[in-house]
């Protein structure tokens, strides 16, 4: 507990991760193989969640799909199973009925809550898996108008965090954990949504950066991934610097009005 | 939209939030005054709370204290309301009861929602209050078998910020917002608390710091202060950097056993 050999224990490591870093850039990232590998998808039945089954089932693993709709068979040889986890219902902090916000809660954190809580165990005594929390952009910037949602996706981050390090200090080092944190995507959530910061995302561009996040074990997945940057200004510019860049960067939707049902 | 002009703009502010930074570290604070002031507090029967309604009622403030405990009479000329917010029990993932994990989410963010909701509209139409949001370090900073506290406290902080944010966007600048972040407080709600970044916060500090906080209309109240260092660096570092810091604060805690009942 020598306050000196403490510092030079951190600066140690500073170096050696930096090092390890720089060397990293030239050796070609490995992808792990999802074939066979049992896969719990939920919210299966549209937007991101369906195009993520249709990512791991070609790679052939075994899919469980849950979904308050009814998941659409086409997605290949896979075990379906539907349940009412909730519905997703975008409220705002003034207009909503009296429990909205509940259920908003409940489908952006308290669902992923109890379907982890589920397989953990499990997990735990094989020292092996991997689970991806969904959460937002606006789990770490907020934006007008999203009180409840913004609220709600600070839980989904907090909980992946939470659970890593949890993970971490139990030594449960084969359980992996991907948190993806995207930017407005094209489903249907939010209407007419735009922003100067880039276009808005189609929902293929998300599911690419997340199945790479989860194959290369990533824990945060940034879509666009340049937002860590930004996470970054927060800390080091003053508040009416951002205030003045926030608005620069122009994020605008007409309402939310719920999500956009598969075709 | 000019990329070069808006560059310059926010250049521009860049130098000037820094040289009115600088020049109000040589201008006295001005704390305001909240006498006669309409003053609600949830959980006052206890804690932080309870020693916040004292401060408020030095300084002849009308109090509306809330709280499933009864409110101890002692606190002076004051209005008491006593109601049914929530039981705070404390729960980890893996040995949770089925419904501590919605309990958690009830007391540490709902109940502050329903309540905020119950409010504001008044607010918004006079363009004056002030909302304190309860959080904790937990919000920003995550700790090992308090994953539900945490997720719920990110939920707190999130919601300080997307309600900060929305109120800006609205124009009303009349009501400001507080979020207060301690580190472990000696109130019983872990039992034997104990980290090397220093020591266990009493109640009372916690006060003086929220209460200053408050008077002078700060958006984010970390206690210790220099906990917003620790933020930035962890912007900053490396993983594997942290994971030896985090090592050496050494944060220790025997069990998580709820809240310690007032004497």
């Amino acid at each position: 507990m020598n306050p000196f050999l403490d510092l030079l224990l951190v600066l140690a490591t500073l170096v050696y991760s930096y090092l390890e870093a720089f060397v990293k850039l030239f050796i070609p990232v490995k992808r792990k193989s999802v074939s066979g590998e049992l896969v719990l998808i939920t919210g299966a039945g549209h937007g991101v969640g369906r195009a993520t089954a249709f990512e791991f089932a070609k790679r052939q693993s075994r899919l469980v799909l849950w979904d308050i709709n009814k998941v659409k068979k086409d997605i290949g040889d896979v075990s379906i199973l539907v349940n009412n986890a909730g519905v997703i219902t975008a409220a705002d902090l003034l207009s909503t009925q009296d429990h909205q916000i509940e259920r908003m809660f409940e489908v952006n954190i308290l669902a992923h809550f109890w379907t982890t809580r589920a397989f953990l165990p499990t997990m735990m005594k094989n020292n092996y898996g991997h689970i991806v929390t969904v959460a937002s952009a606006a789990g770490h910037f907020v934006t007008s108008f999203m009180v409840a949602y913004c609220s709600s996706k600070f839980a989904a981050v907090g909980f992946h965090k939470a659970l890593t390090e949890e993970l971490s200090t139990l030594g449960k080092d084969g359980i992996k954990t991907t948190c993806l944190c995207p930017v407005f995507i094209n489903t249907g959530f939010v209407k007419n949504p735009s922003t100067r910061l880039g276009k808005i995302l189609e929902i293929e561009e998300v599911v690419e950066a997340l199945m790479e996040g989860i194959l290369t074990n990533q824990k945060m997945v940034f879509v666009p991934s340049h937002l860590s940057f930004a996470l970054f200004s927060e800390m080091l510019f003053p508040e009416r610097t951002l205030a003045v860049l926030k608005k620069l960067t122009d994020v605008k939707f007409d309402a939310v009005v719920g999500q956009r049902s598969t075709q």
